[in-house]
């Protein structure tokens, strides 16, 4: 004989709950736990509120786009950088992702203007030059008799495109140049690794 | 002499960018650095990807609503617990929050049903016992001949909602108890805080 609670309807699935927790999860630093805190969060919040939010997300997807001249992101045909009036447009510091001319913006000293690439040579990956924007880098600096920055990762993807990009700059009247590596300021010694304690002291500079 | 920028075109706002982050800044435990993060993430990928997670926020906050017999989130009329075949609807474990029951869901061992208050008594906010689920519950108790088992936060607000809840069923069928309080398994004595420790010898039992 069957046991009698077959017979009794199943318990209630709660796929959309799932769903929420799973795509709150699959965000980066969102773990499962904090994703279920955000997905009960947002069930006690008022509708209105809620579809604001799922609102500004779909639109801030549809409507930003990459910046037509430096690629960075924007909801206009150029970003607040590249149409800023006093922003020198011959200092171009080329970085690989927009979060990182968000990390220059913040400290709010940087007076030129970015390129990003989108992404680093990657043959592994199979990430070739045709695939970053590395021709309009190379319009631009040409067009301007620019100083181009790299500002791109110390791996070996970033000093890869970083060499790439100052051969295809030899012999124009581009000049390029790289973030100075060293001891980063306010940090101490004993916890700094080799590599960049050796890179500080070939590099090192006149005192005073 | 007008400054000669200023018939420049002044520079583009990204106000959906800023939205973006603002709102997700809003989130519980999201401070502005992770919303930021969050926000370019969700721009670099697929407008069908974030399409979907969107719409998936929408479509949970509309369609998840208390379960009519527990309080707890269902997209139900009744919610996956409330509805399964093997929980025992006699043991009713009274929580303040959805969270909680999840919290106790995730143990696995709790083979009772659940009734979300919806908070706690608090009369500095305004609260009182006709805006928390409390009719429900007294309902729910006298029908199932049931225990009750509070578990409220230990709280002035907790405490006085246990103690309200506690003199409402004196006299009814319903037995009631609470969670045991002591030193919290696997914790170091010397860091338990002084409350609990007196709390602990207090309610120590026979040992073996």
């Amino acid at each position: 004989m069957a046991d009698s609670s077959s017979s009794l309807p199943g318990p209630n699935r709660e796929p959309l709950l799932d769903s929420l927790i799973d795509r709150l999860a699959s965000l980066p630093s969102i773990g499962r736990k904090t994703a279920q805190r955000l997905a009960y969060h947002l069930l006690s919040r008022p509708l209105e509120e809620v579809a604001a939010f799922s609102s500004t997300i779909s639109e801030a997807r549809k409507n930003i786009h990459p910046c037509a001249i430096c690629g960075n992101h924007t909801e206009h045909r150029a970003c607040r950088i590249c149409t800023h009036p006093r922003r020198n447009q011959a200092l171009i510091c080329v970085v690989e992702k927009p979060l990182e001319v968000a990390a220059f913006e913040k400290t709010g000293f940087f007076q030129g203007v970015y390129h990003v690439l989108g992404g680093c040579l990657s043959p592994l990956d199979g990430i070739g030059p045709q695939d970053l924007r590395l021709d309009a880098l190379f319009q631009r600096a040409a067009a301007e008799d620019a100083e181009v920055i790299l500002a791109l990762n110390t791996n070996a993807e970033g000093e890869a495109t970083a060499a790439y990009i100052s051969q295809k700059l030899k012999g124009t009247s581009a000049k390029v140049s790289r973030l100075a590596r060293g001891i980063p300021v306010g940090s101490d010694l004993e916890f700094v690794d080799e590599l960049t304690m050796q890179r500080a002291m070939e590099s090192r500079v006149e005192f005073g």
